[in-house]
């Protein structure tokens, strides 16, 4: 997924030591600089550029417009066996976010199954991320977020759902398996792309401002209308994931984020599981690698294309800009350096 | 959702007899032929008809091959804190799956989280009758099965996932808010519907023999290549469903299952959460009724459609056919009287 045939080729390091000077500069501790910056790095390291190099110059305006507060740090609010309830407190959703994951490993290694939720944080950039996180060190993930409104309900043409990204990632081989979705078929990103590289979407992407399903990326940006997956099942699923996020985690939903304009004080959960207390955790990772290996006979409709399994085509990424640098275009960095 | 215009109105007393007395000459005790019973009409009642009356047959069929055993109860395997791995033993997956529901809760309601795997079931009929069961009663729900394999992965020819159904649910007002859906955008049973009512699909169902996408049920049905929901992204989640629960109950995967050629032996995962050991309980239903409140708001496309959130119609079709009876096609019935 290279970002432009003209980017630039930015070492792991120096992408890191930017973000990192960056953060300083803004009033971050030196330890959740590096942490905060390890993100971002890691994202666009995975090849997952609009979470990542991208996006770090609106998380930098976001930081200095006040709605992510530098060193807040997440608060317990409730406990209660192996569920717990927290504060954001408007801190990075980065940093929220891997704590949250942590919390929730922890209660899962004492009850098996550990949920936090958590109120008033800000995007978590990649989802995937906290998924890689937990998954590497041997658990289950399921992690959600609820968002500013980017959808309309099936039948609808008001925008009124969130495209609410759902993960679910477990551990295979040394690695993990990582499935990393929001409920609308393309982000604004992704369709963003597109318009500038003048190519249409390969599917349905939403509908034109007639109300007919188009493939033509520019169409949607006018008429707001993304296509939710599924049709009616991607908006339903959306629909609950909000409510989900926000019953859990007593925070705010999709239609009172949306009313302040901006995209903060949002909720979110994660449910973490210890498959290592399950008594079949020996043989686990076999159970895995059997599924994966049928999955990988598939009869392919092209033979030039590998059929992968979510998370397959980070690692190809990942080892790729490990070993040549992290593509980023040349205005993206231009303006990095600026910040 | 009537049936067919030519429909008996069968009430849902007689049918819960009917199903009772087939139930009991199989061999099923008093109590299990009325519980089991009761999740067929009720499923009937609430408009699921290709898991609730049209479905008793294959069920009845199934019981006499020996695949489902009625008597049969599930077993703890392991528990670990809020997890538990259940062996369904092959037992009737109606009441296997309500067992583990209700194990679940009484979970839940000592570590706030609770899950329960299940190995070795069968089919559930309508994921939606646990969560609706789970909700009615003050909790959150989330149910996932795996089954024989249905879908081919993206990119693929040949059929290796699962539909692998996805439940979430919720109490609201008295009833429930719940998301019951398979991975496939449209069951082969709706397509099959369709082909007899001459119908096309509403949207793409799946891709003919040359590889295009169509509605047409009938090329689908040929080619065996049911379109997943958001195409690379509901064949992901497939994958990762089945993952998960087969590495929790230990039990079969998609691939295993799909070997034996007959729907049995599946895997199953339930989580549940007590709400009522939230901070936030007191205001959970005012939370809920905002957001149902704002999604209602929404603009219709088709001012003569009602935007419902998922459960909201089978509310309608219960009230429907609570007064009316159940509308039953009679070739069904016949065959119903005749077991």
């Amino acid at each position: 997924m290279m970002q432009d045939n003209n980017a630039l080729l930015i070492s792991p390091e120096q992408m890191q030591d930017r973000f990192t000077a960056i953060l300083l500069k803004l009033g971050f501790t030196n330890d959740r600089a590096a942490a905060c910056a390890k993100i971002f790095t890691g994202n666009s390291v995975d090849g997952i550029y609009t979470h990542g190099v991208n996006r770090f110059p609106v998380f930098v305006q976001y930081v200095k417009a006040g709605h992510i507060k530098p060193n807040e740090i997440p608060s317990l609010h409730h406990k209660f066996g192996g569920i717990e309830q927290w504060n954001g407190n408007r801190g990075p959703g980065t940093l929220n976010a891997i704590h949250a994951t942590e919390t929730a490993m922890n209660l899962a290694r004492e009850y098996g199954i550990g949920c936090v939720a958590l109120a008033n944080t800000n995007h978590w950039m990649r989802g995937g991320t906290y998924g890689w996180h937990a998954a590497k060190a041997g658990f289950v993930f399921i992690g959600i977020t609820n968002a500013i409104s980017a959808m309309p309900a099936w039948g609808a043409i008001d925008i009124r759902l969130g495209n609410n990204p759902f993960v679910m990632a477990l551990p295979y081989k040394d690695e993990a398996i990582v499935l990393d979705m929001a409920m609308s078929q393309y982000s604004y990103g992704a369709m963003e792309l597109a318009v500038y590289k003048k190519e249409k979407l390969a599917m349905h992407g939403g509908f034109n401002n007639e109300g007919k399903l188009t493939n033509d990326p520019a169409e949607i940006i006018e008429s707001r209308r993304a296509l939710p997956i599924g049709y009616w099942k991607g908006a339903g699923m959306a629909l609950l994931l909000d409510i989900l996020t926000t019953v859990l985690s007593g925070g705010l939903s999709v239609h009172e984020i949306t009313k302040s304009k901006i995209e903060t004080n949002i909720s979110q959960l994660f449910i973490v599981i210890d498959i290592s207390k399950l008594s079949n955790h020996s043989v686990i990772p076999k159970t895995i690698e059997g599924i994966i290996e049928d999955y990988h006979q598939s009869v392919k409709t092209d033979a030039s294309k590998k059929i992968t399994y979510p998370g397959e085509r980070v690692l190809q990424n990942r080892g790729k800009n490990l070993a040549d640098g992290i593509p980023v275009l040349k205005k993206v960095w231009d303006k990095i350096m600026e910040l």
